[in-house]
């Protein structure tokens, strides 16, 4: 094992109307809540009433900012930086998936910044301090809820990047599974995508770290158990919970612990996917991870060999990675760039943005290394 | 799942020389330590004499208090109390395994609370604050490090109590695998079956937790593949490493979420032996779970079953039980009473003693149970 730190100071709220303990909690840290969503459906489903009433009940006065993108945008957070300074709140509530609590994370310290959030990603400034964010979440899929990163894209400069900072940590995070009930059936599907995606960033990290391994094919198991199941019956508690629940675990720290690093490659590749096609996080993912363990198959043999053994008992790594692509293709999630309508002709295109952009790999990627996952994107 | 809330305040250091950082980490929390260890082993060993350096070094006095023995009792604990609060000591150093941390912890309330530390688990009084508690494990075992719990007896009154406050979770934990190079191979056993123990108890506890299922057989794999290794190679850095990772990962939370309780009947049975006959608390783990074991087969055939499915590939209950016992008795941990000489002449007093003391069990024991797992305790 590396030397390892753990500390999470998140407290997470899991079960049925776990979010009515909002109240309490938010009454203790503010006076003045920033209430920030995305799309208006959670008004639709009775979940923005609650927490109008919960934070009104504590005697907290609210101020919003809705309509935050699901690939998420520097100029939302920079907007809503600033109302929130305006307006002197104290405390962010952030209900909605990772799209919105990732903004809520850079909204936090740009507001005690009093600076362009952009800044902090791109170490032009450094964080001064952090406004407590509780965050609600109605989608399983990405782990913010209980780790410090966030992800947020700038069109203008072209780029999409994962940034994180130890003062970002959620102080409270509510999961009631039943507020992933209305997610439709493909971004459940993503979602699940999601969450095998960061267990395997973990994998193929750096250091032994043998029950860390045991975490993450537990997690993975506990996917694709509950996962296929759960599409069929997108109402059942028991279902949702299990890939809530799961897909906390899978970016929590705990695969991670004992590793110096986890690999990466695959998340920076995805990015680029949504940055320029706006494709769903968890869809690029599901093209992007079979391509990449197809170029690396000859080069950490082992490590998939590994993999295979344990999940499908099988040490093909040809076989494994048929399975796992096969997987992500029964849960209705694309395999190949053509599925999400990406022409061939973008192909130097998407090279290109992949040399600038996706290079933080653990596993380091060559420029004919992103030419050839471009082309078993295509072939998928 | 039932509602879980996670929370775990503890910051955990893990790795080669992770006590360096107590450094700084004290001297961010007090001016006068209280420096706590069981026996002298710590001085033959270098410890002491880090510890100490590395204490002056933050400019923090020192205070001692050294022999808490390895079934720690409340009267040592008091006499702890009352001298760290005439010296007005403001942070914990524990230096110990299970027994010195456990007595750190109720230290720590009942110099805040200027109390009887008995008064505590008997609910004769309430935790009012704790003083912050820095733990350097020696002993992979209990997982202490990492949680609110703490175990202390009381000769007088008859009672060995487990109890833990939120209060109580160590603010750092320092775990340096070469720190426990020293543990003699029967105790390194008994670490083993008290972790392996530990997850046992979560497995039988309530609530269907799919996923912590999963985490409680990972960590049972672990001990099941590091442990036998390391009892040939005791020196090992690796597989000290392994179980000591896998140790705290057994009772830091992460097997009981989505849980409303563990079962610890088995814990109960054993407290009563190290009471009584001051058996070693694994030694007594290692007797005690094969006979609750067979008890239960008929009662909770299913969750018998899927434990050994999980772990031995076997669903029949009598081979998962023999099973679990031959990998206790082959670490050389006792797996009867005789072996650690007790007489069957003491069977009434065994069987009276657990009536009044250990009938905490999730799984109700009653008197008829009590004698019936006596009588398997003798057979082994």
């Amino acid at each position: 094992m590396e030397k390892t730190r753990i500390y999470n100071p998140t407290t997470l709220h899991f079960g049925r109307n776990a979010v009515d303990e909002l109240s309490a909690d938010v009454k203790n840290s503010g006076k003045k809540a920033f209430l920030l969503y995305g799309k208006s459906s959670i008004k639709h489903h009775g979940l923005y009433d609650k927490i109008i009433r919960l934070l009104h009940s504590a005697g907290v006065e609210v101020v919003e900012y809705g309509g935050i993108k699901s690939n998420p945008i520097i100029e939302d957070v920079n907007a809503a930086a600033q109302l929130g300074r305006q307006e002197k709140v104290d405390v962010i509530v952030a209900v909605g998936g990772g799209s919105v609590i990732d903004s809520a994370k850079y909204i936090s310290v740009a507001i005690c910044g009093d600076c362009d959030a952009w800044d902090y990603p791109t170490r032009k400034t450094i964080v001064k301090g952090a406004i407590p964010v509780f965050a609600v979440l109605t989608l399983a899929a990405t782990g913010t809820e209980m780790n410090p990163f966030a992800v947020i894209q700038n069109v203008t400069a072209g780029q999409k990047v994962g940034w994180g900072h130890p003062m970002m940590y959620p102080k409270h995070s509510y999961l009631d599974p039943e507020n992933t009930f209305s997610v439709p059936q493909n971004y459940t599907a993503y979602g699940v995508v999601d969450l095998i995606a960061h267990s395997l960033e973990a994998w193929f990290g750096f250091g032994n770290a043998s029950l860390s391994d045991k975490f993450v094919i537990s997690i993975i198991q506990e996917a694709m158990e509950a996962g296929p199941l759960l599409l069929e019956d997108l109402h059942s508690y028991e279902l949702r919970e299990r890939i809530m629940y799961a897909a906390t675990m899978a970016l929590n720290g705990l695969t991670m612990y004992g590793r110096s690093s986890g690999d990466w490659g695959v998340h920076g590749i995805g990015h680029v996917l949504s940055l320029l096609y706006d494709v769903p996080h968890g869809a690029s993912l599901s093209i992007a991870y079979p391509a990449w363990l197809s170029l690396q198959k000859t080069r950490i043999p082992d490590r998939i060999e590994e993999l295979g053994c344990k999940l499908f008992q099988t040490d093909n790594p040809d076989d494994t990675i048929y399975k796992i692509k096969s997987f992500f293709k029964s849960l209705g999630s694309p395999i190949n760039l053509s599925e999400v309508g990406i022409d061939i002709a973008q192909k130097d295109n998407i090279i290109k943005m992949m040399i600038k952009e996706a290079n933080g790999s653990n596993h380091r990627l060559s420029a004919k290394d992103m030419e050839e996952i471009t082309d078993l994107m295509f072939l998928g």
